[in-house]
């Protein structure tokens, strides 16, 4: 079926109208119609190639919210006209231990990535959300909870399990005391969603810039990383904490800040750390870790969380014909906190 | 009470005889007659104060083996003629979260090491095991199951806990894949308590050269690190690996070998590792940890552990007057595995 998007034609162009095919529909295939895709910073390293990978044209865009159009024979969870969400997978083996366990991102075979992926079944490159519509199999489509405003949902389906997923997994709960480092798209859904759990929130960042937006998101207490009183007083201080800092940077400054058998968890950063002091890994029993957004299940249980608890990303709306310009203001961080592409302003 | 034992002067210097006090039995003190004491690599840090705090004359010690001379009139727990053992630590708070969890290698307001520690009541600096005599609260007193080779038994009271404690928090059970890196002290007590757990055990070193030595110990297997070929086959092999390596090192080589969630947990490098990959610890949602031997109880358990499977260290026995020449042969890793000191060779 013919679809039209928004592609980066070569590497590291700028995004521009694309017309394209999407797949016509298997018997466990879902047709959505997409309403409104997230703007995340991979989109950004994918069309730069950043990571490798990556062939052209291609649609970025893994922040999928929209309206079921068609379904395949098979497909029982869905039906025309359901509010649903794709997030960064659409496909994986379905049948190795860590897809059995409802870890289909670590998918012994890999997982297929909303774009920049291969097809399983033809090898094709998958396309992403920057388009109108998408087919995705019924096992990789989520249900959006009814009472969650629409135009904000797409964020947490990468920001949104990227950060839930560690702070679930780490069994964050009420009176857990919860640091995260750095107050970007990541950062921001950390707070809420730890601030949700009923966690005690802290939010670290390198000057008292973002103190008033740490304490509007619901973080309780600010703490600013070049402050070396306050720093050694936040010894500690937390039992877990999320980096969302997405460069090369030093851990041993925040790893003294974790309790005993606290733990430090990276989600930002894909490369280089600086050299890292064991002394307080081993005199606290603590750990240093990395997470990958969250299986199918686990991503569901955190929209039902959110819709529970109306935890939302803060989105700004743009138009699609904005997307270059929105690319270049979140390399500046020029974002509070996430933009959102309104698909109604891209004509099929 | 006098004893005598044998002590570096000032920084650095010769270990050479001394006479010196132990205090006077308090209520709930056991006196323990010496027997055995283990030579550990902390021993030499200490001597020239690689670590700070050291105050001299110095006396090292602290894997000690002995029997129970007399006891304050408290304690319940052991008489007279009781083969015991004490281990890195002698006293800590007993009041705080983590003392009351067994956790008093982690206690709030410090743990009181068995040498160069300050006592509690009196403020004087502990001595160690290379002594006739040492006091010891009870509460930090250990029982020696009677199965053990009396002469093989102290270095599990610091290499034997410090390896049996990750593998234990860990969960290592009968099947779990777990790795070593280095075969030292600490090395060659993680195979012997992994393989007594169940696990198949593999040792990484940098040559060949250890193969022998490992199978011998019990691994399975054996991997050598610089063979890009056979690291590229072992990708997540391990649940979990313990890197008793004791100088700087490079982890990232390593923490591919680690399955998805799977832990390298450090026990030898107390300082600086290098520059941090952190893909894959996202990749695997993997984990770097440290851990410091094991509180009272776990030590115990390790003990009997130990006396349940015959796990029992390698040991190469001296007298005490050979421990200078221990120390240089140490330095140049010229041991397998053990320095153990015969304290019938130091004259009362």
């Amino acid at each position: 079926m013919k679809t039209v998007g928004y592609a980066a034609k070569s590497q590291g162009s700028e995004l521009t109208e694309f017309a394209f095919e999407r797949r016509d529909l298997r018997n466990n295939d879902v047709e959505i119609e997409i309403l409104y895709c997230g703007v995340c910073h991979s989109d950004l390293h994918a069309v730069r190639n950043d990571w490798g990978g990556s062939r052209y044209p291609l649609v970025p865009g893994h922040e999928i919210v929209g309206k079921v159009k068609s379904v395949g024979s098979d497909v029982k969870k869905y039906k025309q006209g359901d509010t649903v969400a794709v997030g960064c997978m659409v496909d994986s083996c379905q049948s190795c231990d860590q897809c059995d366990n409802n870890e289909e991102q670590f998918c012994r075979e890999g997982m297929v990535a909303t774009y920049a992926g291969k097809d399983k079944k033809t090898g094709d490159m998958t396309q992403g959300g920057y388009s109108k519509h998408v087919v995705v199999r019924e096992e990789f489509v989520l249900s959006v909870p009814k009472s969650l405003e629409l135009s904000r949902v797409a964020p947490l389906l990468c920001a949104g399990i990227t950060t839930y997923s560690p702070l679930h997994k780490w069994g964050v709960k009420k009176g857990s005391r919860v640091a995260v480092i750095g107050l970007g798209g990541l950062g921001h859904m950390a707070v809420k969603n730890a601030v949700a759990m009923g966690a005690t929130v802290t939010v670290i960042g390198r000057s008292e810039s973002k103190k008033e937006d740490a304490v509007e998101l619901g973080a309780q207490h600010y703490l600013v990383s070049t402050n070396d009183d306050e720093m050694k007083k936040s010894q500690s201080a937390f039992d877990v904490i999320i980096d969302t800092v997405p460069v090369k940077h030093d851990l041993s400054i925040y790893t003294p800040l974790l309790d005993i058998d606290g733990a430090l968890i990276i989600v930002g950063q894909i490369g280089p750390v600086e050299e890292l002091n064991t002394v307080p890994l081993l005199m606290g029993r603590r750990q240093v870790a990395g997470s990958l957004i969250g299986g199918i299940a686990e991503t569901q249980q955190m929209l039902d969380f959110c819709g529970e608890n109306n935890v939302l990303p803060e989105c700004e709306m743009i138009n699609i014909d904005e997307i270059n310009t929105a690319y270049e203001r979140m390399e500046k961080s020029d974002v509070r906190y996430r933009f959102v592409i309104d698909m109604e302003s891209l004509s099929a």
